[in-house]
């Protein structure tokens, strides 16, 4: 037998998989390290999972037309139009991104940090990852000029950089490109001939409802494949659904086709009874966009409450305004936190969960420096342990003042105030 | 923008739309030329589904331990002594095959003819795909002498070969290898270290209870990785639901791991419905097995119905033991066929598409010899063309008789009758 190589599980999804053996095991952990909206599936949504069970044959690899119909709409209501042909859907955004990774030629330039399937993408496609720093303003998108310093050098040192992923709302920081950068961020992608990947699958939870979302499909319409997906919006991580939007013009339809090509080989299409549900929630009847609004209220809320609790403790903090997440920076403590053995990302993570039982995402994980003491805390799952604690969290006006999310709040206060002493 | 690369989507999925748009022109087609089984999902797996809908969390990438638990118990049940740590259940066994692809090292061997995708998938993971002529008992194994004259001279012209790919049953030949040449290509694959991996999607498809099932992983256990899933056994392809058996030792763990760190980076995990409906198939009890017994039943005798057709109709043809294929050789009508202009099977499959409205998957789609007259058939999709129907094909002692699958076979039978006349 050959030798067997070391692989590793995406660091997210096994933290996750560490709590629940930890949970299960009687501890009482904090469990920040995971990005999954902690909201029971919609009602009208299992009842449309339900009423698609009879959709047992394969159908069209890139989605019936009746989800690639509703799709066009959704993004036609957001200042994107588009027909039917423009879209495939999939289980889930990351096969679509893998595929896009297999099918667009060049290696790919990521913010960095970023969300931590980019990279590992990109290395099962045989592509080099170049990661581009952040502005200091958001994350999500590489800075302007740090992106044309990279690739530059990469390109005179005949690497060949061809692609860009953005992620608007962005994960790991919380935060959303103003118009501004992005299309800063489209100038220079044109004038740098690079594809842009826009992941959007935060695109409905931006926390202010009159905070412009400018997407790079609306300034570089020509060159911008956007991705998106039930997964946060609507709490459906473990349904498992994916959208692609790709440009109108015949390069966009060659990639779409390459992306279809790919689909064909690799996952067949998406699962009948999840485009019966997918059909249903792009379509956005009244009771979805009530359920959207709920949601990024609520992740708002709580985001935010984090967010001051880490500024509170002396870290250095984008103020989050999409997602669910914030991304402290403990550099002020560094003096501090040394005394007590903790010098980078990795023993910032494990003194977290060692010391005071919560868990982070070491912002070595998103390709951030691992000696910066920066962390990615995912604030979604503190709304309650059960389906009817959640519901009530949803519900609420103020959903801070719930005993249920005081209590979480409070405790992660009084552990980051320990941190600090 | 970069060139647009030409991209083709799976032939027998792109043959899929093209019937179903030449049916909604108006078309009366038939369409032998895609393999899905075509009867209704069975109502307490439809019962599984909607009870799932709580399940929308991720979850272990691997699947939850009860279905993994199903799983172990169904390989057990069929002489592969299995825990739930062997097992990764996916979106499809396909997913699982190309996690494979991307984590053994090496070059693949295949047999031709054999499924379509095998090939574009080693391409996809940065591989050559070596081909591999079947013995003439049977398909879904290469010719063990052939195997090894292949691995030899690619060894020698610096290749690395390191997989084989084999099918039990076989897509498309609908036979099913014998006990004796699995021993005999398990042998090879130890004498020349090659890792087995055994696609036993059709592995509940056997038509004569009677045929003696012998997997590889009976053989050489230590080496052989075995995909299977629900979509041909119980019609469920528009449901996707694959699963991957790992063998028990170091090796096989470390591969499992491989396909798990893949899964989190390109699927997540099987939605969590699916995961329900999987548990519930897998631990098999009683209606399930009866379900696989009718449904394999039903297989066997369309498919031999056909097979007499094409032997009628003189190509030569292996008699079909398992799946829903047959592979008939119009090598003897080749003087009679090219007075038509039929000299290879591109020009066979456009013959019968265009002049009798019968599609069929030209051997050219599969690896094999472009100017053998040789073709794929599937004959799942001759059941009826309603629900009710399907299941009174599935319910009947004599499907032959019931007038709507009677119907189809004699226009099928007239069809190749013209054709040899």
């Amino acid at each position: 037998m050959p030798e067997a190589t070391l692989w590793r599980t995406s660091p997210n999804l096994a933290l996750n998989q560490l709590v629940a053996e930890r949970r299960a095991a009687g501890d009482d952990v904090v469990h920040l390290a995971f990005g999954e909206s902690r909201l029971p599936a919609f009602g009208p949504l299992t009842e449309r999972l339900a009423r698609g069970a009879d959709r047992n044959a394969y159908g069209p690899v890139a989605g019936g037309e009746p989800v690639r119909r509703a799709a066009a709409g959704y993004f036609s209501r957001r200042n994107m139009p588009t027909g039917p042909d423009q879209i495939v859907v999939g289980p889930g955004s990351k096969p679509l991104l893998m595929a896009l990774q297999h099918v667009l030629p060049g290696d790919v330039l990521i913010p960095r940090p970023a969300w931590n399937s980019y990279v590992p993408q990109a290395r099962l496609a045989g592509k080099t990852a170049f990661e581009v720093p952040i502005p200091s303003e958001c994350g999500g998108i590489p800075d302007p000029a740090a992106l044309r310093d990279v690739v530059r050098q990469a390109r005179a040192a005949g690497g060949d950089p061809r692609i860009v992923v953005l992620t608007l709302p962005d994960n790991p920081t919380g935060t959303l490109a103003p118009p501004a950068l992005v299309r800063e961020i489209c100038a220079a992608a044109e004038e740098l001939d690079l594809v842009i990947i826009s992941d959007e699958i935060y695109r409905d939870i931006v926390h202010d409802p009159a905070t412009p979302f400018l997407s790079p499909a609306e300034v570089a319409p020509e060159r911008t494949i956007v991705t998106n997906g039930l997964s946060k919006t609507l709490a459906l991580g473990g349904w498992r659904i994916g959208v692609c939007r790709f440009p109108d013009n015949a390069w966009g339809l060659s990639v779409r086709d390459g992306v279809t090509s790919v689909a064909s080989e690799v996952w067949s299409t998406l699962a009948g009874p999840m485009q019966e549900v997918a059909a249903y929630a792009f379509a956005e009847p009244e009771e979805i966009r009530q359920r959207l609004s709920a949601s990024a209220r609520l992740h708002g809320a709580v985001a935010r409450a984090v967010y001051e609790i880490m500024v509170d403790a002396g870290a250095t903090c984008r103020p989050p305004t999409g997602g669910f997440y914030v991304y402290p920076d403990f550099e002020p403590l560094r003096t501090h936190l040394a005394w007590r053995g903790v010098t980078d990302s990795a023993g910032l993570q494990r003194h977290l969960l060692d010391t005071y039982g919560v868990l982070v995402l070491g912002g070595h994980h998103l390709g951030d420096d691992a000696g910066a003491l920066r962390f990615k805390a995912a604030t979604s799952m503190l709304y309650g342990e059960t389906a009817e604690e959640q519901e009530r969290s949803l519900a609420a006006a103020d959903p801070l003042a719930l005993p249920h999310v005081e209590r979480v709040l409070s405790r992660l206060k009084e552990t980051f105030t320990k941190l600090s002493q």
